[in-house]
């Protein structure tokens, strides 16, 4: 029986949907400003475009290529993958950059009217700014709920009729959970085009916005001595399109990513609930409760979201930076509380009040569904304080700034050593927090309560954007302020924004990889139940060597990333200073600068720099399980066991850079803004242009990429690494049943335990395993396995099937 | 019956030591010079001296506390390991530390009588301090085998009356494999003194060298504008005693370490063999050959590391660095040759021609002895190609060099972001070969193979040490001629010393990288068998959360020693100041600089920075088994794992950063070097003084504590993790028979094969576990695991015997 449960979340996405087009055009009614103004944000948005149109033209083929690859796995000898994944890819491509192209042109809309709205009250520039993240927020997360759940329910009734019961696939009698999973496994195609679309849009908008913010910086700063956003610098709308292409549009690609992973590994894995408890469960939810739960939380998180952003106030126009960042608390902190309420109510009434669950080593066990409510607890927890720790590393005013602050007097090296460190010791609370957050949840129900830590700290991604989005929108407002030459309280007002605004992206950035990691372990648990692997044992060493080479992975990326920038920007400089030379009156202000130009530099920069990082991520998976075939062609658990290493050692080395990254980066952003309201060094006040001030501007240009172009790429690197092995896992056996193991009665067994219950302590054991496998010629090999004590005695039979019983009954009588 | 091979290691290090002390001899009776020579000299060697002197009273504490904590696991209830484990580790902290100080005491005699044969010519400046390099490196590698060697044969005979056989322990009869492994788990004692030495021995060393350097520069170069090495800056003789004590002291401990801890290895490894094939075999070699092996080749190591030496002259006094080069290359590779042809007699001459070994997953496989002789090739192959990638990304004239210098033209942050991307980069080639090293080398021999690998490349220590010992003393023999004023060409000759010295700390330090990686492998390899566990399964989250925390120990330590590097150098830019300020005279030449004060500053801060790193390698693994056993008092097999886990991130992530910041920091070295014989940066010869290499210099900055304190201290970090989990590990159950697994008659497993050995695909599988637990008390905890194809089903009983036996039968008849 199908639950009327099953629309909820699509439904409730179509509503957030909704109160985004109501809260999107009320956006677009607000006043645009004039002349100046105008054409300047009419520049952004242009520029913005067109990066967007070269980068999906350019995807186009990436999609098509993909979609081929995909289609040929489906068609691989083992694989259950049903074709249709490749529809799935390609909406889940589609989606994620539609949403990218949603937000960016909303941010770029919204970016001028709050300039206007700054010329009236703080307030009501608040009002604007916010209003342009929540459409983005809302968008991002709808399409990302609607997109899924839409699919869901399509191949619920494509593959399952509807219902949870044994049926026919490819002709084969399939029991429900073999049906689901088959299911998922296709349902992972939309999370995959999602993540690669993601991949191309961080990578690439990280490498355009630094590459044109080091461009129009070293030559019109430096070289021309222009002020930043001068509208002389033909570099400086590339600039300001940079902030919308990087930080809006990656961010939300990113959160697209993350909220589709983790609502479908907690449906994988909810599949494997239901798989332990006997094959089938009765609910109100046609028995597919645990794998209903996950898109229910996703969907209710989107109404709360809605709730929390009109929260988001202020009333005063005398307001500071502690007043809107209270207001943007308020919005969080209630949806968070919200959330927790939701997940209770969610949970107890969703999952049977009791539901067993495997655990590895520890066999199955009885788990409430209150456990699984704890787990949800410990996923707000973690993206509530990762927010605290990032803010600790990185914020204005704290005691790691201060040090880097003071170190900037004895020079660049001593600055940057200490940015260094300071992001390399950021990486102890945030590991701690993670692993603590790993164990509980999983102590409290298994990969099911791991996954829904995820799904529960996600289920606030619209409110968390639309608080992320807000900043490069005010940060452009008040790039269009200087332009435009308005007052100056307007500038001050925008500033106000823009400074909040920072420490929202470095926050921002905490809870990106906070759930870039909690969806990879989820992922990764979904990865091994889909192998049908017995888990990943890292002491057989070719599983070890891909550990190994996973943990490179994270590093030789980033370094790729920094060195995208480093040529980007050259780029650029050598077309500024071009420009400067060749248009007659360009610094007199007579002559117009070909802005255009420079937006298509740091375009096509950002698309052919963006290839190589692609290629290894995407590659190395790929290359892993063609080198394992080639050398272990009969032992797919191996190769399985293998690609599961190279996950691990991806998402360990992953989120470990980048949490430094992030956070170095961050950490020398604000050493350097310290000095603009000046800072005591050595009992001498120090302000810009001091040296110690230039120390720290070195600081920043290294954090630059680290903070906005190797270090978020990071994230999308985790998850698409492991969602790449989850597409590939059912080639890897998963319901491969070439080898069997044989039948064994009981009553040996008992028997022996009778015989030796009134002894004290336990001698010796014995352990016989017989594994037999047929190949299509006939052939037999059965390989029996005797374990006494610790010693192993393994033997091998091979031939035709007379042959390997006359040794098998030769071998007994031994 | 005992074989007289048992001696021969040992014997082979003392004809090592004896040469040593001839080479020692001769170098101690060659010319120390004169007046201000001999008087800086002395200085040199009495600063070195009272650091070793503070540091060794400070070790003795922590020795003696170290011990205590040692005894104590001794009486931990199922802890098999013998209290000699103390004295074991009390000798191997000795000998660590007195090899220590005679590589300390001979290079710091070295360097003057290499200033004074550089005044007559450039062959016998090379003979003297290669000589000295040589008595440093047979030191070292006589000292390790030595040591192990002679409590080998003394535990051999106290555990097992000097044969492999059955004997009584604590009153039990265990088997020869039993008893031989209670051997090896205390003589890992002696290893993990070692490398308790070597950690303190490292850091503190790094801490000191970079602390006099950089204090010295801030305040002697750039305050006061005095040059390099000038006897007037009170810093300059901490400065040279840090080359000693960081470069020679520091590496020689490092490598002590890894020389013992891989023998170490491969003889528990040889021990499981010997259990893989029956429990015993019957060889020429008392039945211990594959026990005896390593040890063999640790042995004849050490003469053909004494024939590598004797190779390496030049004999035109108008020799250039590549003439230097060449002579040490000739060594250098002769030896690796030799040890190859060695590894085959060793190889074929002492172990079983086919042996049985475990490969997990795949069951006992029989390995023919040229296949253990490959592994030790695909070692060698490492240790030499290892050199060269760490050439490639950090020497002169190279291309990534050359980068780096182009990038400093447009100022320090461009330089540093293409330091930090050169050393991520270089992560690739190291970690894909060493990634190729331990899958070959396992698929050779199992991690009896990745030990024996290990061994063969540590074959040469000695040889590699003589080579990488003689660029300090070289370093050092400059600074001398320079500050008592000798000629120029002295000077030049010391230089071309100096330049080929560079290069082989460079490649020194890739070799060390090497050896640690495969070490800990080989360790962690022991580990898993010591503890008895089947593997390290990281989808137990417990474990991956550990794997978490491992990955980050190294990042956080990196970042304490670049930390306390900082703080260390403030404390003697204080000192240097208030000398320049307080004695009359300094600056003129005419008052005497207090050295003393400045030796002092940087052993004082050097032992106390060094506590902290310490902690966190020695704290974190206990913290992790106590944690363990307060969730899981019960489950020893999962505090293994997640301590396994644990070691492994340690290992994967601290391979990583070794990697990167060895070749960041020494590529930055050298970009700032290109500078000194100018380079073409935008077609214009640059040279020192510009502002690219003030750019280079700040680069340098960064990179010196990179380079020559955390890097190198990652070595020690990852071996002292595994070893302190290999002294752990027979507490977590190695020998824990609490757990039985029933015996099953194998009848019913045939008779199912044959009932469906015509059928030609398997459609199902079972299979039954029974596992009973009685503890103390006669309680029985009886769990039935059943698993029918994917589904598992478990059933726990428990109650008295009856009872269960009832509960049983009632389950049996369901």
């Amino acid at each position: 029986m199908e639950s009327i449960m099953i629309y909820v979340p699509m439904v409730l996405a179509v509503v957030g949907l909704l109160f985004m087009a109501v809260k999107r055009s009320w956006v677009l009614k607000q006043d645009a400003g004039d002349g100046k103004m105008k054409e300047i944000s009419e520049y952004i948005y242009e520029g913005a475009l067109a990066f967007l149109k070269a980068e999906y033209k350019l995807l186009t083929f990436f999609v098509i290529g993909a979609s081929i690859a995909l289609a040929a796995i489906t068609f691989l000898p083992g694989a259950t993958t049903h074709l249709s994944i490749v529809i799935a890819f390609i909406f889940g491509a589609f989606f994620s950059a539609l949403a990218g192209n949603m937000g960016m042109k909303i941010a770029t809309k919204t970016n001028v009217r709050t300039t206007q709205a700054a010329r009236t009250s703080l307030p009501q520039a608040l009002k604007v700014s916010f209003g342009g993240g929540t459409v983005m927020g809302l968008g991002v997360a709808g399409l990302a709920v609607l997109g899924l759940t839409a699919f869901f329910i399509f191949f619920f009734h494509f593959f399952m009729n509807g219902q949870w019961a044994e049926g026919l696939y490819n002709g084969e009698t399939k029991t429900a959970s073999e049906l689901m999973t088959i299911l998922l496994e296709t349902l992972a195609g939309f999370s995959l085009g999602a993540e690669s679309i993601a991949l191309f849009a961080r990578v690439g908008g990280g490498i355009y916005t630094k590459a044109a913010d080091v461009g129009a910086d070293l030559v019109g700063k430096v070289e021309a001595g222009i002020p930043e956003d001068d509208p002389r610098n033909p570099a400086t709308i590339a600039d300001n399109v940079g902030d919308n292409v990087g930080d809006v549009a990656g961010m939300g690609a990113d959160l697209f990513g993350s909220y589709v992973a983790t609502v479908l590994a907690a449906m994988v894995l909810g599949n494997y609930v239901i798989k332990d408890m006997g094959g089938s469960i009765s609910d109100a939810f046609g028995g597919i409760g645990p794998i209903l739960l996950p898109m229910s939380i996703a969907g209710v998180g989107i109404i709360i979201s809605i709730i929390g952003t009109l929260l988001v106030k202020i009333s005063s126009n005398d307001a500071k930076e502690a007043q809107v960042q209270g207001a943007l608390n308020v919005g969080n902190w209630v949806s968070i509380a919200l959330t927790a309420v939701a997940c209770y109510f969610l949970v107890t009434w969703m999952l049977p009040q009791t539901m067993k669950m495997e655990f590895f080593g520890e066999g199955l066990r009885d788990i409430s569904s209150m456990r699984v409510f704890y787990a949800t607890l410990v996923g707000l927890f973690v993206g509530a304080v990762i927010s605290s720790v990032t803010e600790y590393y990185t914020g204005l005013g704290k005691k790691p700034i201060l040090a880097i602050v003071q170190k900037s007097s004895t020079g660049a090296g001593t600055n940057i050593i200490a940015g260094l460190a300071t992001g390399m010791i950021s990486t102890f609370p945030t590991v701690l927090l993670f692993a603590a957050a790993i164990w509980s949840s999983y102590a409290f129900a298994g990969f099911y309560g791991v996954a829904l830590a995820a799904s529960a700290m996600m289920a606030t991604t619209a409110m968390q954007l639309a608080i992320d989005a807000f900043g490069p929108i005010s940060d452009n407002a008040g790039g269009i302020a200087e332009m435009s030459e308005l007052p100056k309280e307007v500038r001050q007002r925008t500033d106000i924004l823009d400074s909040v605004g920072n420490t929202t992206a470095a926050t921002g950035k905490g809870f990106a990889i906070a759930s870039a990691a909690l969806t990879s372990l989820a992922l990764f648990a979904a990865y091994v139940t889909f192998t049908g692997i017995d888990g990943i044992n890292i002491f057989k060493a070719p599983v070890l060597a891909m550990l190994f080479v996973g943990g490179m992975i994270p590093v030789v990326f980033s370094a790729l990333a920094m060195n995208s920038v480093g040529k980007a920007a050259m780029d650029m400089v050598y077309e500024v200073r071009r420009q400067f030379r060749e248009i007659p009156g360009i610094m007199e202000g007579t002559g117009k600068p070909e802005y255009a130009k420079c937006v298509d530099i740091s375009t096509k920069a950002a698309l052919r720099e963006m290839m190589l990082p692609g290629i290894l991520t995407i590659g190395f998976p790929i290359a892993i399980v063609l080198l394992g075939k080639l050398v272990y062609p009969e032992n797919n658990q191996l190769i399985a066991e293998m690609l599961g290493g190279y996950m691990a050692g991806v998402t360990v080395s992953g989120v470990l850079w980048a949490v430094f990254q992030n956070n170095a980066g961050g950490a020398w952003d604000n050493a350097k803004k310290s000095f603009e309201a000046g800072v005591m060094i050595n009992g001498e006040m120090t302000y810009k242009g001091s040296d110690a001030h230039k120390a720290a501007v070195t600081g920043d240009t290294v954090g630059d990429p680290f903070k906005d172009t190797s270090g978020p790429s990071m994230n999308i690197l985790i998850k698409l690494t492991c969602l790449i092995g989850l597409v590939i896992a059912p080639i890897l056996g998963g319901h491969d049943n070439n080898v069997k193991v044989e039948e064994v009665t009981e009553t040996e067994f008992v028997q022996a335990i009778q015989a030796e219950a009134n002894q004290p302590a336990v001698q010796t054991s014995k352990e016989v395993r017989i594994e037999s496998m047929k190949d299509a010629d006939g052939k037999v090999k059965t390989t029996v396995t005797t374990t006494t004590n610790d010693k192993v005695d393994t033997q091998v039979f091979e031939g035709t099937e007379a042959e390997v019983n006359a040794k098998l009954d030769a071998y007994r009588k031994q």
